[in-house]
């Protein structure tokens, strides 16, 4: 994977503005060029509803933000950038403007990846002096959230311009999608444009207003599309038999008068005017921001469905997650410095884990000092192998002070203490943290060593029964922590 | 809402098979009529599935299961259902004279529902005596867990079959699109029909194959769609000027000689070849079984991330949910019974709470616990709007007892007893059930009220005050919980 320390991108509207957030939360600084006189502050308004989202998206921690730095001209920024993504309106000729004004100034090298919704990339480069580094990387509204990104090359485009900028989009948590034949919209917005050709017709004909329609796509087959797409959808409506009975069967319907083909319907005023007021009368109880914060947390929520279930856009976020995570936890058994509590747990506090006095919620709390458990239980040898073949602790006591509360989006770790580790019996003691050193809770355990077959009491293995022990041994000399055996109500 | 007992369903296809599962799982009888043998073994694995979601997607519990009946003939099933629904092959002919077996042995009252997804009602009720207990309720796969369905009336179709329809969907779940005006294929299966013939034509083009289309869709605008659909989307994408700016700007983009417009691709074998073989290279390494579970888990998912954030196909569910829920707890203060412990939460444990030992991991006891308590807030009159504007409970201490397992899909309630509630404290003692009678775990929290601004201590209004004494005053003539004040590691 391919990743950059500076990026230049040359316009900053939606699309722009959109990469430009991708680039500084992954700790590549951005150099921008943008005309307008906005343009700062509708960036840093994209930056905040993205950093809002991946606040909620991501477990692990993203790097220190990139540095963003607005340019007085088109050349400034080709001199300071590693690659330039070019979101400038969709003009033949003031894209090719701007490619030969970086063109001026630029090393030969320098790749430009141009954001257009449909201009082949053939025609963009056709007047460059350098039409080699030249590729369209077209990257789909929020562009903070949504993965897609469709790379075209023209004619000319080196296979290694391709390559590096697939690597660079991999890098910032995108889903690179290589289209190997040129033709003009590529793929996506020649589907948008299908459908959106015959809901205008619909609009117009009166058949069904803006709403009807958008609720004939998102209590329907949109559902099926945000994770299968067209054709594994249909793969399923053919059966055991599979897309080959499917379209033999679905096939001639194609052949019916259903739509209205190569007709467009004229941008007359009325026409105008009658989508503009159905939509206003359908969300115009909503501003502009809050639909885009709802698209944004339903958007995020999906992918974090995705990602727990395994599946499309899921896949790419676990990886980038992944990347990310710096594993500060895990750790050789051997390596363990057992002169102190062990860290066994860190993590930043997620959206859904705050209830309705607006902090986490005390069942929260317990699923840390669960995960500390878990973790414990992992530097021991009770690990997710152990538990498949051999056997788990369960929980049979807990008692927890809450004594601070702890706000969404702020890390947290915890320390464990063995307070007494043989043969069937495990008892813990774990304090939470904030990052910032208060300390938010203390929880007390006591585990009893389970067969999972027979659900009763038995003993751990020989490794897990020395570690335990090791781990006690040096504990024990450990002084006994505050709260250790208090039940509920004592004085204090 | 209108509800019924008793259904027909008149083939048992997937569709059929779907609008099945949806009535006997909401304790609807339903009688269906299919000639072929597999019919049954086909339609007990749909609603297996359709449990099988249900199990995750709902909180409430659904009632007693309607029974299944296979008949022998159409006129059987006209003759003991409230509503017929029609889910023949798509030819015209094989509806009317399923139809007309139909009218031959029904009462005059009896609707028909076609399942159609393209004929106009009007050609359907053309022949029939009755054409006015005709219309079109489209579904859409798979029809349990999709909520949408399009409800078109033919020109003889009667107000009331619309209605009566339009409340039986509700009340099983479904959402009614009432479609206006007649026109082929409605509106739903004509944008389908739009992009199918576009990807068709990728496909035998060689621009894309099934899979980097199905990714261009999921990756990108299909997560778009399944919550705002089309037009809500483009209006952000219009910016604070809205819908209005939008199509003034991109509507031009529609004369562009993007799409392949009137042609339709000839279904040659070689196209059929293709689109199957690159399918079956995407999608072959998972049976049909595998791919349908995954599908369902992913929607059930986005439905409860859409029922979270109150939002499209979520209000939907919740509305259905809602109205499932019997409320056994919610009772006025007056008439609660304060001689023994308070009922004080219900639920059926949703699969997210399951651990890696198989069973309801520990964080959510006391998540149950949590609920518990903030059932008897409410109960002593410190609820949503109280908590809004005057203050909480904090919970400062927890103590657990894990006494038993309970898996996933089973129903547990909790009681509680107040064992201390004067001025700012709140001591309580909660039983966590299996609803089979056996006690699951235990929990005894100590609660300080606060003033959510200060985030200190403060004393509750008069009504929190007096009421908690009351039930205090009830409480503590009770005999002491067993497991009270223990410390974690005491003797049993």
């Amino acid at each position: 994977m391919q990743s950059i320390k500076a990026a230049g991108v040359i316009g900053a509207g939606v699309i722009g503005s959109g990469w430009i957030a991708r680039f500084i939360l992954n700790g590549i600084d951005v150099f921008i060029y943008d005309p307008s006189k906005e343009a700062p502050k509708y960036v840093n308004k994209v930056i905040d509803n993205a950093e809002r989202a991946y606040k909620n998206l991501l477990t692990s921690s993203l790097p220190k933000k990139g540095v963003l730095s607005f340019s007085s001209s088109i050349s400034e920024v080709a001199k300071s950038s590693e690659i330039i993504i070019e979101a400038v309106p969709e003009r033949l000729l003031i894209k090719q403007s701007a490619y030969a004004e970086i063109e001026s100034s630029a090393v030969k090298s320098l790749i430009i990846a141009s954001s257009t919704s449909g201009i082949l990339p053939s025609d963009l480069q056709a007047e460059m002096q350098h039409p080699e580094r030249l590729l369209v990387a077209h990257p789909f509204n929020p562009v903070y959230l949504l993965p897609l990104v469709e790379i075209v090359g023209g004619s000319k485009t080196s296979k290694d311009a391709i390559e590096k900028v697939t690597g660079i989009i991999t890098s910032i948590g995108m889903f690179p999608l290589h289209i190997k034949k040129e033709i003009p919209a590529f793929i996506a917005d020649r589907l948008l444009e299908s459908v959106w050709r015959e809901a205008l017709w619909l609009v117009n004909d009166d058949i069904a207003t803006t709403e009807e329609i958008d609720d004939a796509i998102r209590y329907g087959f949109g559902l099926r599309w945000a994770q299968m797409g067209l054709f594994e959808t249909y793969r399923l409506a053919g059966g055991e038999a599979g897309m080959r009975h499917f379209i033999s069967q679905f096939g001639p319907c194609l052949e019916w008068p259903w739509t209205h083909l190569m007709d467009v319907p004229e941008f007359t005023e009325e026409l105008i005017d009658k989508v503009s007021n159905q939509s206003d009368q359908q969300s115009g109880q909503f501003s502009i921001d809050e639909l885009m914060e709802k698209r944004d947390d339903n958007l995020v929520d999906f992918l974090k469905v995705l990602k727990d279930n395994l599946w499309g856009a899921g896949k790419t976020l676990k990886e980038f997650d992944d990347s990310l995570s710096e594993s500060i936890i895990k750790s050789e058994f051997s390596e363990l410095n057992l002169s102190g509590p062990l860290l066994t747990f860190s993590t930043k506090i997620p959206k859904e884990w705050a209830d309705y006095n607006g902090h986490m919620t005390e069942a929260r709390y317990l699923e840390c000092f669960s995960e500390a458990t878990t973790e414990m239980m992992s530097i021991v040898g009770a690990d997710e192998k152990y538990i498949a073949n051999i056997g788990s602790y369960f929980t049979v006591e807990t008692h927890i002070r809450h004594l601070d509360e702890v706000q969404i989006g702020e890390c947290v770790n915890a320390k464990t203490q063995v307070i007494y580790g043989e043969n069937k019996k495990l008892h813990l003691f774990h304090w939470l943290y904030h990052d910032d050193g208060r300390l938010l809770a203390t929880a007390e355990h006591m585990l009893i060593h389970v067969d999972l077959k027979t659900r009763s009491a038995s003993m751990p293995n020989d490794l897990v029964i020395s570690r335990t022990e090791l781990i006690y041994d040096a504990h024990k000399k450990l002084p006994k922590p505050e709260g250790l055996s208090r039940a509920v109500g004592d004085k204090f």
